[in-house]
């Protein structure tokens, strides 16, 4: 069958090949690869700079945002041949840590998860791939092809679920979100931020293309220039970007009781002078928190899904702004000026 | 009767002098001052850098950390004469914002809150003050004169509320904490996380003094030196310095999921490089929180009293390492090397 491979941390190694189909375990689903979708984690294992092979092999499939059909399951699992499956791309340790075990591997204490895709097990853009039944999910048929986005929803779903218990420190209830940063992350956060009822504002850098319409149609407002031009006094400030300087302006510039979510990455240094002792004087003083999300389990997954299926078919449909055959995988690698997500049709 | 005053945000103009009793308004308590406690923000009063009077006046009486006896009670209060009273530092604003609505002052969102002895109304550095009957608890009798300790206690009380509650957002809950900053806030601290049976180190600067055997007698470890040299993964650090470099150390040093809480506070600017990006990454890849704290409300004070209560009375009153006559205030003033807290008798 044919994948998607790649030699991690060698640049210019990835490639589709031809490679042996999976074999199921006892426990695994197989599926029928249908979407990969394509994120930043993708493009820095194709340059080179992340990912690690599973044990005794150089190549790993690459892929962890993905849709397929179950082509067989293990009875007892809710999961039946033709079922639109979503696996989920971090596995705990068979050793787990107190978070692993407890099903919060999301949430791992000791690093030692691997990931699809990315670190230490193949991914899933692949003609088949193969998944532990209970590290899959099953979308519903009216979702289709628009499941592909239930791993970046389940990022925001855990994002919002870790907001709404830091908001319940107080008596309070937020009312303003500012979403900084307007990719898909950043968008499907605005998405949930608009079914939480949040006055919603959106900050990016681009002036045209879908990003602005797509905020607008949310009934959230887009916002380009700095920070405080976007929304002066925001409840929460759910951070897509990773860029330094952002997240410093968002943690500098909410009011008292301000919710900072840093859910962003962005590789390199980027050294800033820093008054530290201002800084905490502004978060003890106005009782600010700040705190980093990253990945999902079960649970955020099915929250996805459920946030998913609330939502206009034709909004969630204008973030997939190209879908592109496996064998043009290069192209879907390469981010357009006008993309948000861009998928591939490992089927095509 | 006679009582320390000082005229705000002018150096060198505290003093004590005869001012007029103050009256008792409908649903407040008079009091017969015993205790107040010197703390950071009183010598800031004192030095000109901070404070407001009441409206209409120059001068305002110092003390916010305070115990006496209820003099006399408005019915239904629950207070009565003789009563060991502590009373609450901070007040809502008459048009409340939603949190001081609620109760929760301590989490006040518009700053139009007043604090006795700070900010807009009389402390308790008097031979006789008043107090709202709902912002004044009853200390047991046992506590006696330590219950001048409730106030700092109910700073670590709602600390290590928020604390817990932050912990819930994962699975696992914390079992080593880190205390930075052995002052009396940070040996209360250090006081509270042994009461919930946790692995305690504490880190402070001096190597002589009650500090050492004060961290060792809670059975807790005393450190001096680097953040990362006291305690290498604490799974929570709660903060009392205020120090730039110390609070970016204890964010930048913890281990996955680890929660920093930021209760001390520095005055001047301390500029140090940062680079941001990294620290961004770390906080989200590990899914830490850091989140300052400031002030108290009526829960917080309740529970600083039955942790107080608990506590052995001997070792709390090894935290009162200097005990003055309200005449030799200036002297409880300035620091000394070996203090703690240092209390001002204002009956004697």
């Amino acid at each position: 069958m044919r994948a998607l491979t790649v030699e991690p941390r060698r640049a210019a190694s990835a490639r589709v090949e031809e490679v042996d189909a999976p074999v199921p375990g006892p426990g695994d689903v197989l599926v029928e690869g249908r979407l990969v979708g394509v994120c930043g984690t993708d493009r820095e294992i194709a340059d080179g700079a992340y990912g690690a092979p599973p044990d005794g092999r150089h190549r790993l499939v690459l892929g962890h945002e993905a849709v397929g059909r179950a082509v067989s399951a293990p009875d007892g699992t809710g999961i039946s041949p033709g079922d639109l499956v979503v696996p989920i791309v971090r596995r705990p340790d068979p050793v787990p840590c107190a978070s692993c075990a407890a099903g919060e591997w999301d949430m791992c204490r000791n690093g030692l998860y691997t990931e699809h895709g990315i670190k230490g097990v193949d991914g899933f853009a692949a003609e088949l791939f193969t998944v532990a039944a209970d590290h899959a999910v099953v979308a519903p048929e009216a979702l289709g092809d628009l499941a592909v986005l239930v791993e970046p929803a389940s990022i925001v779903a855990k994002a919002w679920a870790q907001v709404d218990h830091m908001a319940e420190r107080a008596s309070w209830r937020p009312q303003v979100a500012l979403v900084t940063g307007a990719g898909p992350v950043g968008l499907l956060a605005a998405l949930l931020a608009r079914q939480r009822g949040l006055e919603t504002h959106v900050l990016d850098v681009v002036t045209a293309g879908p990003k602005p319409g797509l905020v607008a149609d949310l009934g959230a407002t887009y916002h380009t220039g700095a920070v405080t031009d976007a929304c002066p006094a925001p409840d929460v400030v759910v951070e897509c970007t990773g860029v330094g300087a952002v997240v410093l302006d968002a943690i500098a510039h909410n009011p008292p009781g301000g919710i900072v979510c840093l859910t962003g990455l962005s590789s390199g240094a980027r050294t800033v002078e820093l008054d530290a002792a201002a800084l905490n004087r502004r978060l003890v003083l106005e009782n600010d928190v700040v705190f980093g999300t990253v990945n999902a389990n079960h649970r955020h997954y099915l929250a996805a899904i459920q946030a998913l299926g609330v939502a206009d078919a034709g909004w969630l449909g204008r973030l997939i702004t190209r879908r592109l055959p496996l064998a043009e995988w290069e192209a879907a690698f390469r981010s357009g000026t006008d993309d948000v997500k861009v998928v591939i049709d490992v089927a095509a």
